[in-house]
C-alpha cells in the first residue's frame, strides 16, 4: 500500500513509518519539525539522542535498501497538503501531525489556542484535501482515550447504544475530555464523523491510550534510527518519567492519590494497530472508532511496578504523592472496552514483559542525559497562565550526583486536589536551589 | 445588572440589548460588524432597512434617555476583550459574537475553517478573560438545537442519564451536528464545560432553536431601531424566507420531503430567555444547558402555515419541493425537551399568533426590497467547494414583476437527497435567465 505518515518525525510517527516500510509498504513522511521546536521552547530534550530526520532517513535507506520519501511542510498549509496528496496519491494516510501534549495545551491561553487551532485546522484541511484529491483514501486518525474522560459506566469503542424513554439509538459515546489538548481531539472526532457522513470519506479514529517504550525491531536496527524517549513534565508520558526518575534515584512523582486509571500500550502495539487499520480499511462513509490500548493500570499501580523493576536492577525507588496539578478524579471507576483491534489480529505486548527491557534498560543506558529539573509538575490546570518550564530554568541538565533529596517535601493534604495551590511551583523553587 | 452583549449589532444581539436596557439593566454592546461584512460578501441585505449601529444607539439614547455603551472590536483579539471586561466589569456576558450560518460554513474550506476558528477562538478567549479578570461573571452562551442532530431518542437538555451494563451515570448528551457551523458550537460547548470544571466559571449554554420574527416592543419604538429580517439562502432562517417568498408570489422552497422537524421560537422569546438566564445565574462551576425554543414544526408544516396566512392576505402561495442541498434526514423522530426555561418563567409567544403580525406583515411592507435571486439554495453540503452566491450573480434585486414562474422546475426524484446533484445550481441558472 501507499501510506502517508503525517508527523512521521515524532515519537509514534517515526516508529510507525519504519514498521510499515519494513512490512513492504511504500511509505512517505510529512513533517514540519514542530515537535523538535517544542523541545527548544521548553528547554527539554528526549532522553535518547535522536538524529536529524535527514540522517535517520539516509541510514534507513542504506539498511533497508528502500527509500522513505520526505515532504517537509505543515498540514495547516492547504497548498502544501493538497500538493502532497496529489503527488504521493496515498491509499492510507496516518495523521499523527498534531500537538499531542495535555500539559502543553494548559500552559496558557496562547498554548490552548494554538493547540486547538493547529489540530482542528490541520484535520479540517486534511478532510477537504482528501475529498477533493483522494476521496477513496483511508484516513487513520490518532485520537486519544482521554476523549472519554472517566465516566461511571463502561467505555465503549466510539459509540453507545442508549435506551431512553422506551426508544433506542446508537449514538456517539459522550465525551468528557480533560485538557484543551484532549478537547482538540474531541473536536477532530466530530469533524471527521461529519465528513464521513456528508462526503462518504472513510476514516478510522484510533483512540489511543498512553504509549510507553522506545524499542521496535526497526528503530533497534541502528543507533541512528533510535526513537524519542520523552520523560519531561510536558511531553513525557507517565511511565517513561517514572523509569527516568527510578534510574537516577529520584522518587516517582505520583499526582494525588494515584488512583487515576488509564489504558496503556507498548509502542510496538501502536505500530501494529496502525497496520491493522491500514489493511482493514473502513468502508466509504464509515467513521470507525477503535480503542487502542492493551492494559489498564492506575498511576500508583504503575509506580509500584517500576519500584519492583528497579529492585531487580538494584535500585531503591521511592514513591512520592504530589498535589495533582490536573483537575481529574483521583479515584474512579474505569472499564474501557478494547476488543476490536484484538479481533482484527492484535497480539498485545504486555507491560510485565517490556518494563525491564524496553523501558528501565533504556533509562539506565542514557541516565547521564537525564535532567532532574524537567520532571516536576509546574503546569497547573487551575491557572489560566502558567510559566513555561524554560522561563524559570536557571540550571539545566543537573547530573545525578547533584540531586540527593526528594524534590517535593509537601505531602498531599486531604482535599489537596481542590482549589489553587502553589505546591508544584514551590517544589520547583526548592529544586532550583538544590541543583544550582 | 451590568450586562455585556457580545455581537450586539446582530439579529438576536440587537433585540436582546434593547430589551435588557429597557428592563433597567446597564447594557454595553461589543461588535466588530462582521455580520454586515458578510452581507457585502454575499451580495445580500436584510429585508428591513436597518441603520448603522451608531445611529441606532443615538436614537435609542434619545428615546430611552439611557445610554448603551459601545465597544468596537473583535473577540478573537484578546487585548480588546480583556480590556473590555476590565473596563465594563460585567456581571453577565451574553455571547452572540459568532458566525451563525450553517450554509455559510459549508461554502468551502476557507469558510469552514474561518467559522470554526472564529467561533472557537473567540469563545476560548472569553473563557480565559473571564477567569483572569471577571471570574464571578455569568457567561450566557448561544448554542443551537442543531448540536443534537436528530437522534432516534428524546433530546434532553444538555445531559442524559445512561444505564449501561448495570451501572449509571449522567453524561453530556451525545452530539451529532450537521454542518461545520453546528460543529463549532459543539466544540464551544465542550470547551466551556471544561473551564467550568477546572476554573469554577459559571455558564449557561442556550441551545436555541430557529428564531423567527423581527418585532419586539423595543425595536418597534422607532423605524431607526428596526431589526434585521434575513431571508436569503445563507443567513435567512426558513420561516423568514417562506414569508418573503409568499409576499412576492414565489413558491416556498421546501428542501426535500420537508419532514425535517426543528424547534422554533419568536425573537420576543429569545430576549426573554436571555433575561431569565441573567437573573437566574448558574452556580460557580456549573455548566448549565437550556434548550431554548417553544414549539416544534416540520419544514413542510411551516410551509403550510405560511400558505394559510398568505390566503388570509389574499396571496396564492405554492409549495415547491427542492432536492435537499443539506445532508440530513428528511423524515425522522424528533422530541426535544424544553421545560427548564418555562419552569423559570418563560411564557411563550406562539407562532400561530405571530405569523401574520410579526412576519407576513413585515414581509409585505418591505416586499419591494425582496431579491428573488438570493433565496434559492446553491450551497451544497456534498460539495467541498461551492460558489458564493455573489460570484455568479449578474442581476440583483429583481423586482416582483420580473418573476412570473416558479424558479425550480425540477421535481424531487426518489432518493434525490443522496449523492451529488446539480439541481440547485441548475435552478440558479434558470433563475439568472429569468431575471436578466
Amino acid at each position: 500500500m501507499r501510506i502517508l505518515v503525517l508527523g512521521g518525525d515524532g515519537y509514534c510517527g517515526w516508529a510507525t513509518a519504519l514498521y510499515l516500510a519494513k512490512k513492504g509498504h511504500t511509505v512517505a513522511i510529512a513533517d514540519n519539525f514542530a515537535r523538535r521546536l517544542w523541545d527548544h521552547e521548553l528547554g527539554v530534550q528526549t532522553l535518547t539522542p535522536i538524529r536529524s530526520l535527514s540522517e535517520r532517513l539516509r541510514v534507513w535507506e542504506d539498511l533497508a535498501r528502500k527509500k522513505i520519501e520526505l515532504f517537509v511542510g505543515d498540514v495547516t498549509d492547504y497548498d502544501f497538503l493538497s500538493s502532497l496528496l496529489k503527488s504521493f496519491e496515498p491509499e492510507a494516510v496516518i495523521h499523527f501531525a498534531e500537538q499531542r501534549s495535555a500539559p502543553y495545551s494548559m500552559i496558557d491561553r496562547k498554548h490552548a489556542v494554538s493547540t486547538q487551532v493547529n489540530n482542528v485546522v490541520g484535520t479540517l484541511n486534511l478532510l477537504f484535501a482528501l475529498r477533493e484529491f483522494q476521496p477513496d483514501c483511508h484516513l487513520i486518525k490518532l485520537g486519544t482515550m482521554g476523549e472519554y474522560g472517566t465516566p461511571n459506566i463502561d467505555i465503549e469503542e466510539g459509540y453507545i447504544t442508549i435506551e431512553h424513554n422506551g426508544r433506542k439509538d446508537t449514538l456517539p459515546y459522550p465525551k468528557q475530555p480533560g485538557s484543551f489538548y484532549h478537547l482538540s481531539k474531541v473536536h477532530d472526532s466530530h469533524n471527521i464523523a461529519f465528513t464521513c457522513k456528508i462526503w462518504g470519506l472513510r476514516a478510522t479514529d484510533l483512540n489511543q491510550g498512553v504509549v510507553y517504550g522506545t524499542m521496535t525491531d526497526e528503530v533497534g536496527l541502528d543507533e541512528a534510527l533510535i526513537n524519542r524517549f520523552d520523560y519531561d513534565e510536558v511531553f513525557g508520558t507517565v511511565l517513561n518519567r517514572f523509569c527516568a526518575q527510578a534510574a537516577i534515584g529520584l522518587p516517582l512523582t505520583v499526582y494525588g492519590k494515584g488512583g487515576q486509571a488509564r489504558g496503556f500500550l507498548d509502542i510496538r502495539d501502536t505500530v501494529r494497530c496502525v497496520e491493522i487499520a491500514c489493511t482493514n480499511p473502513a468502508a466509504r462513509g464509515e467513521f470507525r472508532v477503535f480503542n487502542q490500548f492493551t492494559e489498564q493500570f492506575s498511576v500508583l499501580g504503575l509506580a509500584k511496578l517500576v519500584q519492583g523493576a528497579g529492585k531487580k536492577l538494584g535500585l531503591k525507588v521511592e514513591v512520592n504523592h504530589l498535589p495533582d496539578p490536573r483537575v481529574e478524579a483521583e479515584e474512579h471507576y474505569y472499564n474501557a472496552k478494547h476488543s476490536k483491534l484484538v479481533e482484527l489480529g492484535l497480539q498485545p505486548h504486555l507491560l510485565s514483559d517490556s518494563l525491564l527491557d524496553s523501558l528501565m534498560n533504556v533509562a539506565m543506558k542514557y541516565r547521564d542525559r537525564i535532567d532532574a529539573a524537567v520532571m516536576m509538575p509546574r503546569i497547573n490546570w487551575r491557572q489560566p497562565s502558567n510559566e513555561r518550564p524554560l522561563q524559570k530554568s536557571a540550571t539545566r541538565h543537573a547530573s545525578v550526583s547533584e540531586i540527593s533529596q526528594p524534590l517535593v517535601a509537601e505531602p498531599v493534604a486531604a482535599g489537596g486536589s481542590n482549589g489553587n495551590h502553589g505546591g508544584p511551583s514551590l517544589a520547583r523553587s526548592e529544586n532550583s536551589k538544590l541543583v544550582s
